[in-house]
């Protein structure tokens, strides 16, 4: 059973403001939490009651043990008050959320920045095909969804832990400073160079406006290159995580 | 307002079963119905009563007058039993659901295939991105999540429109039925030739798995070639239209 300043702390953490506030976020699944254990630094560590037998919950227990992680086990009545999904996998942890201050972290070659995204589902694919294509840096500005919303979180698949967020309130100004420092500044739009032209360059941002209100005009005046992808149909757009996921496959290829 | 009978059929037009067996679906939002307008058999038009002045209403109000579409207003409590998003954008259509038996169709020169695909966002996701791509039939097998589900829809962007579904209830009975007729059937999985090596074929088909199940056993003996998007970094695997996406740009660039 859990205690209710638990319950109220989790029940907080599914808004943005706590999850800022508190400096935590929710990790749900098996899986993820298991990668939590390993990549970040978990708090605590609730588990559906009726479960704790079971052989992958009983393993996520025994590392609890060793590890000495602070374990809850839920009853389902707090389960269904504590949830953010549907069906609720059984587990969740309390995760320390990561220093994300672009001035205070190390930038990576290859950077995507992202202009008000606000899908949280295309955002965590994002930062899993960033992951896949070895690009550790992500750069939010602001206008965007929280990074660590629980949506975006799932839809990484643990990427969250291995991609480095930074988060920025003035877009423009750090990628000038980007810019200043050596970065090329590349731009993806409907019109723009063919896709096919993109060089890997010393070290590079990739800049994608938000789906529903394009870039900011601002934004692109620091842009040295626009790319767009070459249409061969009839649809108007392409998903952004879609532009994002073929434009790195193009430069890392 | 609306008569009950036609708010019977929409509250069950959220359920698949409904949809096949009446063969209709609901497509919802401006931009949708002005597409389906177009490009579809539009049954039904419901539009929020109160919204009935604005300019983009209007206009699509003018369009079923003038072509005689079936037009019905509702009232707000109305909505909230027949709207399927949070959020209803003030318009819907009842549109008729194409004729989407494999052998009644003709089948273009590239063709996607997903074996039981069931996340409506990828699916739709997948349609739109193949429209951008000039692919113009997604081949659906048994399992899979329905097209015409309301998610799918919505994330297809007017895709729905332009590109031919075609449903099977037995993928590997059709895939056979098309390698016999010349296409090549490309896989795409964890492990296979670079991506980077793939041709546009004469006749291809690009054949996806499951993200959660993967490929089955049976489709893979039919695969002429399977590849693999190169991974430079630590994600273990990717999105499946993501996937999908950077392997019809490889494909067609």
């Amino acid at each position: 059973m859990l205690n209710s300043a638990l319950k109220k702390q989790l029940i907080k953490l599914k808004q943005k403001k706590y999850r800022k506030q508190f400096s935590e976020y929710i990790v749900e699944g098996v899986k993820g939490v298991f990668e939590a254990i390993h990549h970040a630094e978990v708090l605590v560590v609730v588990i559906d009651g009726v479960k704790r037998d079971l052989p992958e919950f009983a393993q996520i227990i025994l590392i609890c043990e060793q590890q000495e992680i602070h374990l809850e086990f839920a009853k389902s009545t707090e389960i269904d008050a504590i949830k953010s999904t549907e069906t609720f996998p059984g587990v969740l942890a309390i995760v320390e959320r990561p220093d994300t201050d672009i001035y205070n972290l190390e930038i990576s070659k290859s950077v995507i920045a992202l202009d008000r995204v606000n899908d949280p589902g295309n955002l965590g694919t994002i930062i899993r095909t960033a992951d896949w294509f070895g690009i550790d840096t992500i750069l939010i500005g602001e206008g965007s969804v929280d990074p660590f919303n629980e949506k975006t979180v799932r839809s990484t698949m643990g990427s969250i832990f291995k991609v480095q967020i930074a988060e920025t309130q003035h877009l423009k100004q750090t990628l000038a400073k980007l810019k200043d420092d050596g970065y090329q500044i590349y731009g993806f739009d409907i019109k723009g160079t063919s896709l096919n032209e993109i060089k890997n360059y010393q070290k590079q941002v990739l800049l994608f406006g938000s789906e529903s209100h394009g870039m900011h005009e601002d934004l692109k005046k620091l842009i040295d290159i626009t790319y767009t992808i070459d249409k061969f149909g009839q649809a108007e757009s392409l998903n952004l995580a879609i532009s994002a996921g073929i434009a790195l496959w193009e430069l890392k290829k």
